[in-house]
């Protein structure tokens, strides 16, 4: 049954306890990706962050909200939890599933740089790794030849300087 | 100054209290979206919803939660209230900001696609509008040809027929 609508998927009947069962693919995907935090840590860890004190300093969350949420993302196959040799600690290592967050990690920035009247904002650049041409989140017929395959990308953060 | 990352945007130092006054353009968007549900009423905005007890029965929702949700949307010029006439009731309508968030829940149904192994799952076909040509949201050069504009733009789902 293909049913066109207006602009987006629309579940039916979803009710807060049947959150997780119903079948639109935007309500699955934040199921997983929860509260703000998930996606900071996620973010964080595409930057190269992988210890523990290393997301604890970067997002001041507490020891107990981050423990939780990194057993989540190693539950849901978003990081892989890898023993340090020589040490009692774990990295917490992205996967394949998690780099293709980095689309909507992006598609945020991209509309937080254009809705945000915020002059501090760290600007986000991404580019074609070889040309240093800059690139857009964009609907294409699938396989144009434009298309940027993800390891040929850079993104580049501009800070307004202190002057 | 430019800083090459890894791969994505890392705000320095960020501390739950002063989350709301640091610089990443991903964590501003998170302080507008929030949690789940806003981004639940965004697209169920988009799919033609406006009334208060439509996104209540659609989400299932508590009405002082959702009283406060769609206030946040209007402060955050996300929605804009509108007098129903000859009612006392209100219409919730998506501002150009919202339907610009259209790339963000679309980067995420594509990603609950790719990985979530529900074979229940609605799918959502994006395409373009006169030649029905399947669409992807994808990385291109700025001002590529094969860009489709948002107007041009058809997104239809597909539910699994209970047989």
């Amino acid at each position: 049954m293909v049913h066109k609508v207006n602009q987006i998927c629309y579940a039916f009947s979803m009710t807060s306890t049947n959150y997780e069962k119903h079948h639109c693919p935007i309500a699955q995907s934040l199921v997983e990706l929860g509260d703000q935090w998930t996606l900071l840590i996620v973010r964080d860890a595409m930057s190269g962050l992988s210890r523990f004190n290393e997301f604890q300093d970067s997002l001041g969350i507490s020891k107990n909200l981050l423990t939780r949420r990194l057993a989540q993302l190693c539950e849901d196959g978003i990081f892989e939890r890898v023993a340090i040799p020589k040490s009692k600690r774990y990295a917490y290592v992205p996967t394949q599933k998690c780099w293709d967050l980095r689309v909507v990690l992006l598609a945020m920035a991209q509309w937080g740089e254009k809705w945000r009247d915020d002059p501090r904002l760290t600007r986000l650049e991404v580019k074609e790794k070889t040309s240093g041409q800059p690139l857009k989140l964009e609907f294409v017929p699938e396989g144009d030849s434009a298309i940027v395959a993800p390891e040929d990308i850079d993104v580049l953060r501009h800070y307004k300087s202190a002057g």
